[in-house]
């Protein structure tokens, strides 16, 4: 490889956060370079349920749901565009969301969210159990989410990069970004230096190696999570669902995906024996029936976690030509579009996006004196 | 499990065309039972690259071609239907063949296919590059068969269960039919016996078994067909290619399967050094880049074949109450929705059907003195 | 393949009780064939843990244990012929089993089999704890059974195999043994007929199919075991571990089996989710690091049992040419060898092997009136 | 992780060669800290053939040669070492190599080699069919190598680890030591910083990144081999066979390792179907039954080859607490033990040690100016 190339993009991490990125940046024209150290979409993105929880899964400022909303609403369009351009279906389903309360605190928890979101309303026992007959009897109710969804993340990952390929994106995977000189815009791999313009850390939890150096002051540390796939002999689920911590997501091909554990700190990506127990256990608890499935497969993941808990998304604070997409911890993929598109736009310098800015704004974003 | 289950229709092999039989019965409101010895779908129905080749797979009877033809034309609405009913889709694709001559023998076999159809007309080498800018420059120029798409086997044997399982169709697997008991209306099982009104052997190549018995004089025997998968970094393919009998099929996922070896009466479904090799100095000749992209998986199964080398897809000649669809060799995944409907209409005597009879005809079905 | 073969020997089923008896022929010229529906040692004798349990499992006749015990016996000059023979090596371990109480029941019950070996004594629960350290603090005491090795069961198959073929033993993969015919001595598969002087009914769990038909009244019945193997960083348990009837079984690579569940009467082979929690937390609780450590794979197979509870190894008590080695239950690795020898023996016609005869005594195999 | 561990030696790299340096440091007490950024023997260590090829492989000075035997002649006494500690067998195989002319020109170089060792003579066409029966009528003769056995050296790897580790040697995985700083004895690695009195590179064909910092003038770049295994079924083979540049080494469990292609500077772990396909022709060359055994899998690794073409293995020419062990190439698996033996003493300064010195002398080194 020669030690000279330049780019105007360069975007470090192939994961789904990087590789929306190059996607949007592509779509207008603007042909990235992304380095992977190992293959793309290998790491967190390859590891999720692809649940789309704009409305469950976030607590926080309101700028950051309303950034989590519009990035869930872009799905429906991003699929048809990419089986466009691709032929990869990324699976997205539309069915909603069934979040249970396991006990008297949750249920008063999800009281809390109906006032969040005033589209929802709360669903007794037996509501929840006519909208899922093999539910437990056991459950105390729960808040039905019509507009959280599901894809595919591992077909999302293809169809990104495959698109972005396609108009021109260059993936380099087995590379290794080592060190970033930011006086010279330059990149250092174990494959050769290249130059660039304008630079994207979209690393995962890996992200923190540059941060640090860069001068900010949050850190990144990985949340491990567990998970595994039931794989029933007929339909016994439409929506997924949300208990105790754990959620099943019942994919198009009809596996049922459950998970997942969390476990900080822990950079192996090895399931434990444990791990499954503690999910089938709660597998059993809310659908007696389906601990009694076979079990297809299981994986282990890191989530993007950091000190600020909170997405950075953002150009540096004191280098426009240094941006940072990392640290979306539970929530990469729904963030995807959104981010890629962010950022796209800060690179073009497209005025607007003002509540991405509102929650990854330079001046939040520590840097250490 | 009880032994004395009775069910209007049994159906003998879990394959696609014993599930396609399964759900076009239970459309109508016909529940029957599948017995599978193994697991459904896990012989020559998983095995098959999945094109729809009525142009260019068949000779034959002009009844034949007609049956064939219109079994592609179901897949359309099909694939519809299957996806609304269970959420699979079975990535039809529909952009065409390619047949490629690679000598002046096959030019010359090409030429006589132009006459058959009449909508198709004979391309130049360099149309062919025009079409597909990856192809080798040494071919001889080619047939274009805009009408001969693909789909995935696994996900449309997959659909066509969850399907009629959710229409109340029972699926026995690891159940093995030992015997068939004509005057009693009785199949013996190894878990036990069961009582139909009607019996449809649907096997594979393994239905010789019971048509032996039933005096049929047709003798069944496999023709392994070994494969490979190569997964190219970019689209580089757009078409099916039929290239000196072997062929590349451009998935929607992005991989391409290369087919197949032809060994007849072996049994075994190892896949051979040797095979691989044949397979890959076919691409090489046309594509090749593609001889250098990763491989990802490879496999064999086994084609049904008999010795009238035609399907049999009819009544027992003597006995209504006894159906056969087997012996479907290259063609079963094209030619199971037509199977499917084919035979459903001969159980509920629904009558017309013409074309099937035709080539399929009681009187043609060799029956032993 | 012809239709005309004769065997002086044949044997259905190519699991390690068919395999065994093969070997144990060929080493005395006698050259038999195997029939195996799918491939060799595929179904239960691929899923054992290997134990060799001739103290910890057995009760009943003395007669059995003795049998047991001079199978058990075996293993140390077999495992040296196999691997002389093949180079396999079937990874003997030698170091004893500790037999844990989880409740005041089952160390009553250990004491009972102390007084049945009177080689044996009970362990304090610091005791145990002194011999393996990483053993939780929680357990009552236990017995140590220095006899009580292990072996891998897809070695010991192989190196059977193997062996067998290389002198002279053919094997019929893929080839279904449909029925028998006794007055003529004939074998019917899916690949054709074969005759032999001496036939041995070895299918495991499906050997029912046949004695039924012979007029043996015992009905076969699989009991399925789920397993999974963890592999821990470092060596933290030398001896197979037996509580609260689930295992431990410290493997040669550094794997830990842990095994098994028992669920009667299911013909398939999935491993369910609530399975492996079950075993999981047996984990925790004797072994609590342990559960943390990485699970590599899960499997499952099935325990070929009968009504009469006791493995039949015996002739046919009408019909001298027809013998049966099938029903080993949790124990056809430990009594492999033992089998192959005793069938050996009965086809040979060499006089004695008492104790075999005093529990599967012709007399004893109920025929039906 | 705590950012201020200090250990007395510190690895960079977790295959065969790493590990072997920190179980010979082990043994004498010395418990070293490997840093892999992977897990353990996942790239070259895992994917090589295991030949212990210290007469075939080798050219060059003769006292890389007499380095290399005596390496190969520890693995007898290691082998049972490594068992006694680990139980776990290496699979040590002492049958020899056969070495086939495949041309007249390679007819002459055996000739030549021949004259190198004086041990060896050459064999006949008719000889070496003698040797191995089912070796093609084609070949010209050959040389028999006794000495050149082979390990299996995922074991190697397995063996080494657990010994080290039980020990005191820690290991971290998923741990990418990205620089090091000479002047304060410190390892940067994305997990935090670690002080070494001594440090070893062993990072394998990536060992270039430091190296070149280090001011060593030589670089390193990978060479990819591609590999498949057959199952035949039974014994056809009992020597490694080396012809026209590819290798078949029948393993103990029955596989027959086919390998190895050559492509310089690719840093993916890809097979390619070209790959295979080139492997399969060389093999129907001289096995032409093997070609139509089954496939089991196949794989690639990267060779670690370096500009000088020669492994370094030696003290910095300029900072005697740096040592480096990587380039080992094609003969990474034979070297293992000279290489940890010969690291480990010029840690612990036992004097001597010629032979390797001789070829890695300090001032051979290019140091750049
Ligand atoms: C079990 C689990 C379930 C989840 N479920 C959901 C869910 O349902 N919905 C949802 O929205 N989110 C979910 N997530 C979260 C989601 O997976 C992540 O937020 C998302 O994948 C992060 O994407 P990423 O591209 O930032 O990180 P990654 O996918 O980890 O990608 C980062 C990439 O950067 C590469 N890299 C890092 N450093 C370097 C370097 N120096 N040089 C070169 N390459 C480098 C890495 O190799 C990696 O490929 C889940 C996560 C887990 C683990
Ligand atoms: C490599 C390859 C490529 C192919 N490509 C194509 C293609 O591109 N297009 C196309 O149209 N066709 C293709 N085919 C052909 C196609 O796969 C077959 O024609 C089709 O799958 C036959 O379906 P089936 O259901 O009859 O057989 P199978 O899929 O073999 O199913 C028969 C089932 O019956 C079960 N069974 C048998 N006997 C018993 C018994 N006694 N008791 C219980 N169960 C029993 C078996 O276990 C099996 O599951 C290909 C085939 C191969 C091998
Ligand atoms: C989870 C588990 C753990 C176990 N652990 C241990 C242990 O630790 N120690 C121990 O001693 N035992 C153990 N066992 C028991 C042991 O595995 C069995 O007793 C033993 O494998 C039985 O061997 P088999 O050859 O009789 O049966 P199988 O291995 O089931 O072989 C029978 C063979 O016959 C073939 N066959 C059947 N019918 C036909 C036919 N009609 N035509 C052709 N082929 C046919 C089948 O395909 C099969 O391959 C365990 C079992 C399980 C499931
Ligand atoms: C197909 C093939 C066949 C072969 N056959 C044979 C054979 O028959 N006989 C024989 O003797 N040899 C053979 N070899 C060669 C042999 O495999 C290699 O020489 C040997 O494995 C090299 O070992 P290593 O430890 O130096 O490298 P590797 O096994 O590649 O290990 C280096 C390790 O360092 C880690 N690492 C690198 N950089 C860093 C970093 N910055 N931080 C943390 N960790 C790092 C890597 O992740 C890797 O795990 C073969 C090789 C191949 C590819």
């Amino acid at each position: 490889m020669n030690n000279n190339h330049t780019f105007e993009v360069c975007i470090i991490g192939g994961g789904v956060i990087g590789l929306s990125i190059a996607y949007y940046l592509a779509r207008e024209g603007v042909k990235a370079a992304v380095f992977e150290k190992d293959v793309t979409a290998s790491k967190a993105s390859s590891a999720a349920a692809g649940m789309l929880g704009a409305h469950s899964e976030l607590s926080g400022s309101p700028q950051y749901r309303e950034f989590a909303l519009s990035s869930q609403a872009e799905y429906t369009s991003l699929a048809e565009e990419l089986y466009e351009l691709t032929g990869i279906d990324i699976e997205l389903v539309n069915k909603g969301m069934l979040k249970l309360a396991a006990s008297e605190k949750e249920l008063h928890d999800l009281k809390r969210q109906v006032l969040l979101h005033n589209s929802l309303s709360l669903l007794s026992a037996q509501e929840t159990s006519e909208m899922e007959p093999y539910l437990s009897k056991e459950t105390l109710g729960g808040l039905y989410i019509p507009g959280d969804g599901h894809v595919e993340p591992q077909k999302l990952a293809a169809a990104f990069k495959r698109a972005a390929v396609s108009m021109g994106t260059e993936i380099f995977e087995h590379t290794s970004v080592l060190s970033i000189d930011e006086q010279k815009n330059r990149l250092v791999t174990d494959r050769g230096s290249f130059s660039f313009r304008k630079l994207v850390i979209a690393g995962g939890v890996w992200s923190g190696l540059f941060t640090q150096k860069l001068g900010i002051s949050e850190t990144f540390y990985p949340v491990k999570g567990e998970c595994f796939s039931v794989m029933p002999p007929a339909k016994v689920l439409t929506k997924t669902i949300f208990y105790d911590e754990c959620y099943l997501v019942p994919k198009r091909d009809g596996r049922i995906v459950v998970g997942a554990t969390m476990v900080p700190n822990d950079w192996n990506t090895d399931v434990s024996a444990g791990g499954i127990s503690f999910l089938a256990e709660k597998l059993k608890a809310v659908f007696p029936e389906l601990a009694a499935c076979p079990i297809r497969t299981f994986w282990a993941g890191l989530r993007p976690q950091n000190t600020r808990k909170m997405p950075l998304i953002t150009e540096h604070p004191e280098n426009r030509n240094l941006l940072i997409a990392a640290g979306h911890y539970r929530n990469g993929i729904l963030l995807a579009p959104g981010t890629g598109q962010y950022i796209r736009d800060l690179i073009l310098e497209v005025p607007g996006r003002k509540h991405a800015e509102d929650f990854c704004l330079k001046k939040n974003v520590g840097v250490q004196a």
